[in-house]
């Protein structure tokens, strides 16, 4: 197998895991949380910057990265880890949910998505093959099957038929698959908020025998009490020596929620985009670093933090930087906010060790709404 | 004194000398290279970036740190080398060169420069006294004095009138200078491409014993060649043991012409500006490595370079990010256009430690041009 998982244990409170997943560019404990690096690049930062930070696998996109630069080139210069000087695991995404985001620009039938692209309004076509395909030629260690993200909300009738064409794509994706022995091709859970779906999704999934399952459609606009729910319900039907992947997830909140219901790993522009705001992530809830109020604020973004943004630099700084419009600005918050995310997931990890991941959460999730 | 300045040598080929410079926050060989950081920030990189790199003194800019945050607030934080956390050395220059770039937007009288920020177009006003004030504020290694910047081309008497009030105002710069034992106030010498006024501005501020000096108002726009016969005529009117900064000069062939006229300090954006258009500098000259003709160039910007971005990246990687307009892109471009400049002087310094600066100028010069 092109990865490795071994559950190390689960937690005495809590349905936590922490597991090891090794994949051919190094081992890691899970639950993780993977920055996403969509145009082949975490924005504003350099590798050896998301290094230091304790970033051990991210993510990157398919579809933009197939627009462009494109999946040829990528693989001329020797696959995605060479290109973009990353050295860690890459996961990349299938393009599916990018494509399926553009809503009026695209047509799906059985053989794949029509959509035009963002770039250039050009025509463009995915299909479960060429999106493996793609994958294949960009070289990640963990490739997704090409899925139908299934919208928030969507009648029960739309949802089962949108999952079961995503089994009959996953199915095509797996025989599609031209590296199976390098690349770890993930099947994706759908079945919208629907709990039977859910169900048969993941049995359909297990059936097929990937070595790690995600969970789609989840984290598209509906309340978070629900998709908790819907967590509860699926994992279960989730086989427990294969990773288990909640995409795109990345609130602080979430990220611990998804934790305690059995979830591995989590991906989310969150933590970089909101720092395009001016918006620091803490462990009382987000700062507004832009605002009027931190003008003469000469405390780092979050005490405590062991981030380098947080070590030398004062809210005063990074408002003047934001205020100014200097890229520096948008450089140490996102290495705060992600080092906030990956420093999570590690306590975390540390609880569950120790047995005590419910008292953790418990505190971590008072502390965020104080 | 604030500063001091040990003329170890002058080359046996040419004028060019090797010095050591030590302010407050270190010591640095001349001639140096300063990478400009206008906004109390070198644009797009970390100090940690920028120390890695070579950087031993950076440039700030009075104006824009004047009307944004305000040297009461960096005055607050500690000063500029705290707020920004640079630990090396700093300049900072007087404003002038800003506030007469305003053109229509400012109005000189002998008592100073009224003059309208870009900012928000509100009425601003800056004096020889206030220039001063706000750069003891901000806490600079070495400060300057407030001079007018004079045009090019400007007639005789324009020229003449400039330079004497530039001198006038230099007398009452170091009259409010409050920290004279912390912070080394530099003379500027001008006088347009008048070599009658550049002698007259240089015995002037001589007179006035500053510990190092300028020369302004030039690289504004006149041909190259004048500049450096303007630099042939006035700094044999300089004190040798003085350190003489060339202001606003960096480009590859600029710098090696004015270290063999005997020139130890220089400064310029073109570096971090011209990466902003996607050129990078090389010994070769420039390569536009936005230039569809790089797309599958899998070399470094350039090879040999012993920067971060040449020892992991290719052209085609950096040209996908500028395309994509990613950030990293112009960070990597910068930190390879400073570690070019910086190295160039590094490479000089240890020319004259050999006395083969010309024959190393000399051969320099022929491959730019090649």
């Amino acid at each position: 197998m092109a990865v490795e998982f071994h559950l190390e244990k689960t937690c005495r409170q809590t349905g936590a895991r922490l597991g090891l997943l090794t994949t051919a560019h190094g081992s890691f404990h899970t639950p993780i949380f993977m920055p996403v690096g969509t145009q082949a690049t975490v924005k504003t930062l350099t590798p050896a910057q998301l290094h230091e930070l304790g970033a051990e696998i991210i993510l990157s996109n398919t579809y933009h990265l197939y627009l462009r630069p494109g999946h040829a080139l990528v693989a001329k210069a020797g696959g995605l880890h060479r290109f973009m000087q990353w050295p860690s695991s890459i996961l990349t995404d299938s393009g599916g949910f990018q494509v399926f985001s553009l809503n009026d620009l695209r047509k799906i039938t059985e053989e794949g998505v029509e959509f035009r692209s963002h770039l250039d309004g050009s025509r463009q076509f995915l299909s479960p093959e060429l999106a493996t395909e793609v994958q294949n030629a960009l070289g990640a260690d963990i490739i997704m099957c090409f899925d139908e993200c299934t919208p928030y909300p969507a009648d029960y009738n739309y949802a089962k038929a949108s999952l079961e064409r995503t089994v009959r794509w996953a199915a095509r994706c797996k025989q599609a698959h031209g590296k199976p022995t390098e690349q770890a091709l993930f099947g994706i859970i759908q079945g919208g908020i629907h709990k039977d779906l859910r169900a048969e999704g993941a049995k359909a999934m297990t059936e097929m025998d990937f070595p790690g399952y995600a969970l789609g459609g989840l984290s598209v606009g509906e309340p978070k009490p629900l998709m908790y729910e819907i967590l509860e319900h699926t994992v279960p039907y989730m086989p427990p020596d294969r990773p288990r992947y909640l995409m795109g997830v990345g609130s602080a909140d979430a990220l611990v929620e998804g934790v305690l219901r059995g979830i591995d790993m989590f991906d989310c522009v969150l933590p970089t985009r909101v720092a395009r705001n001016g918006t620091a992530l803490t462990a009382n809830g987000k700062v507004v670093v832009r605002n009027a109020a931190y003008a003469e604020d000469f405390a780092p973004i979050e005490y405590g933090c062991d981030c380098y943004a947080c070590q030398h630099f004062s809210r005063a700084y990074v408002r003047h930087l934001i205020k100014a419009e200097e890229v520096l600005g948008l450089t140490l918050i996102s290495i705060h906010n992600l080092r906030f995310s990956l420093r999570l997931m590690a306590d975390m990890r540390q609880a569950i060790r120790e047995d005590r991941s419910g008292d953790f959460a418990r505190a971590v999730l008072a502390r965020l709404q104080s």
